[in-house]
């Protein structure tokens, strides 16, 4: 016999155990379910792609970043988001694809960042992007948030904001003030006034050359706190000095006036014009959402529009709008908050339990249970009476039947309820009516609590 | 601008055009449903792991195909299959789990095969195991098969059977006529009866060693044909002479007699005593699964039973049973050979259109089918006429509801069946129901036909 090695998980790598494993299944159903619903269809690519696709457009941060490495004569990647391999897929299957195209896609990507507390190197990501041929409606930019907002509302989670702007609103603005040049320098730091505050903002502002007054006018445009409507009017005054500022201030009006026409209650969504999110290739609207108590844990639903999806890729223009859920992150978050109610439903609702030798029986009943869409598992290991019950407990299970020689000959079952400990024997078909009943008096959908 | 990077895709791994994906996805949401309506949790494992847990027992073909790497200073190897990581979390999380654990586990497997037709290097495998704690009842490999039967029942597959034997029966035969020593190898080539005929495997086993008269023996018991009862009389005629071997016929008609039970009619299942699994690990049932017609493409679902799970990460013994569809493959084949009909079904049900400037009310409507459960897209770009509703014909999509001026003015809904090529002005919510009503005309269930 060789030798034990530990048996160990890697660090940053996110595993479950059975419980929690079917709490988070069952938020990733809820956001397949709901992109579904919107009109998405399915994506899969593959997790390892030829390196020179990954890293047409990758900088310095990703490529320090990612898992890469031969095999035989080809230099390979991990993906480390669905958006570049989305790019591709367009590209490559431009001909096949009918436009706009709407897809999700739910997968793992791989970062090989410095494992700390709530990073993952190794995390799903649950993204839906709408990608035009040559143009595409500002009005699909209105509808992004409503789906946002249905599958927190699926999930229970009430206590959220998304937060939007829109970056030719801040390109405009820098502009005018003769930024242009540094905008990008600008947009990071900006991006940065969460975390750092206002003061540190101006400071690095100050800092890479933008003079005082510049300064705290952007910063005071920038902060203005206000309602909807009048953020949009104290914008309004800026109005006429500059074109892409201009642009920005019509497209971040019609689209929050959309957003609640598209079902987002006025609480739910607010224009922030702090929100630059870093990345360079957002050029229109950008959204973050954030856990309302817990701004700590930063933005758990992020994305935008962008005007060019697969330039590295092919001469086409695809404009697109999209976001990304960190799946791996929010279930982290939610479960280190107890957000999660452990009220954990399971999914297997019956344990069989013959106490005969011969298990026809119990087989028969399986069926029947199985046949009306109740999932079953027959206890098959020998044991006494005590055993097999407490394996039913274990496993939470919600309901035992059990099938001793009396229920066989008088060609009935005892159906115990474990939650309750109430037991009686009954016809099969009437056990199978209270089964579905108490699986119909559970809330079913509210499995987060906030 | 930069350099166009030509997309592409790495061979050996697939990606699919959205309708492919939708009828992969169902037939990856029938095994998922099947497999948790049979009682088993899912699980989820990482796909890299360090190198020294995933090759702990591996060999020289193994260690030749697989993806490994150094990431600074860790090891790593994607995973291969799906049993090896769950023997690792079976050792490691062992105090935490309920035995038997059923669980079940759909995921990428990467293996660096030479590219070929049908091979690839990226792959879904969609297991199940039953993992006893020391012991494990002989009834849990009867319930297998049933639950191959229950799957390929749902996904319209009917032309196939499921080829059962025991290691015991196969073992206890070569002990009985010294072949102890070499039982390995003669299994090994026993299973390649299939691939290269009966003479070659009868010159294959002489080349080894073996006299005349043994292989003659052994290859006229092991291709013995009969029905299941006719074969176990046949082997009954060697009892007595070898312990493992009687206890290899005893659990062969144990469980061929309770399969039945489980609900497989008896044409679907058949013991063959060629069946062999070349994997050392399998000890007692062991299950290979033909489509009748395709015996080419070999076994599409596989599995048996093992004395020790995670010998190589702890000392306790974990008996267990289970079986792996080979889920890529499996839809390659069914792809390749027209199997799959045709009649894809469109996860989107519904394009709402708005032919006015103001698309509120085209947003209401689709708010009111998606609270019905009705998959919906709102066509947020302009365009003419025929450009929105050619979209909807592109995208297959069965229904459409225009909302033009007149339909808004009197408060109703145009609904056109794109299949039908009919149209009517109704009420939103006579449309729904009428959506609903074609929606269950659909023979859902049946997406292949064989």
């Amino acid at each position: 016999m060789s030798e034990i090695i530990t048996p160990r998980t890697l660090s940053g790598f996110m595993e479950l155990l059975p419980k929690d494993q079917v709490i988070f299944d069952k938020i990733r159903n809820t956001l397949e379910k709901t992109y579904t619903n919107y009109g998405f269809f399915p994506l899969d690519t593959p997790i390892l792609e030829d390196s020179k696709i990954l890293l047409a457009k990758a900088g310095g941060e990703t490529e320090k970043q990612i898992y890469r490495f031969n095999k035989g004569d080809t230099d390979l990647t991990m993906r480390f988001d669905l958006t570049v391999p989305l790019a591709k897929y367009v590209a490559k299957n431009y001909s096949d694809l009918v436009f706009p195209f709407r897809r999700y896609q739910i997968g793992k990507v791989y970062r090989g960042e410095r494992a700390q507390k709530g990073r993952f190197r190794e995390f799903y990501q649950a993204d839906i992007d709408i990608i035009g041929d040559g143009e595409l409606g500002i009005l699909n930019d209105a509808e992004i948030p409503s789906i946002i907002y249905s599958i927190f509302n699926s999930l229970g989670i009430d206590n959220f904001v998304i937060r939007i702007n829109n970056r030719k609103v801040l390109n405009g603005l820098f502009d005018m003030y003769g930024l242009k040049d540094n905008a990008t320098d600008v947009m990071r730091i900006i991006d940065k006034i969460d975390k750092i505050g206002v003061e540190n903002v101006k400071s690095e502002l100050a800092d890479i050359g933008v003079d005082k007054d510049t300064v705290d006018t952007i910063i005071s445009v920038l902060t203005f706190k206000g309602s909807n409507s009048e953020v949009a009017n104290m914008l309004s005054e800026y109005k006429g000095r500059n074109e892409i500022f201009d642009k920005g201030i019509e497209e971040l009006v019609q689209v929050t006036d959309y957003i609640e026409k598209f079902g987002v209650p006025k609480d739910y969504f607010k224009i922030d014009l702090t929100i630059a999110r870093g990345l360079d290739y957002y050029t229109g609207t950008v959204y973050e959402t954030f856990i309302k108590d817990h701004p700590e844990y930063g933005s758990v639903c992020s994305g935008g529009r962008y005007d060019n999806l697969a330039e590295y890729y092919t001469k086409k223009s695809l404009p697109g709008v999209g976001i990304s859920i960190g799946l791996t992150r929010l279930f982290h978050v939610l479960s280190e908050n107890e957000f999660l109610n452990r009220t954990f439903e399971n999914p297997v609702e019956v344990l069989v339990i013959p106490f005969t030798e011969d298990v026809s029986v119990a087989v028969e009943t399986a069926s029947k249970l199985r046949n009306s869409n109740i999932s079953t598992q027959i206890y098959l290991e020998d044991g006494k009476f005590k055993k097999k019950l407490t394996y039913g407990n274990k496993l939470s299970i919600p309901f035992c039947i059990l099938l001793g020689e009396d229920e066989i000959a008088e060609n009935k079952v005892s159906l115990k309820n474990m939650n309750e400990g109430t037991q009686e024997t009954l016809d099969l078909s009437a056990a199978i009516d209270k089964i579905l009943a108490a699986r119909n008096n559970l809330c079913s959908e509210r499995i987060v609590n906030m």
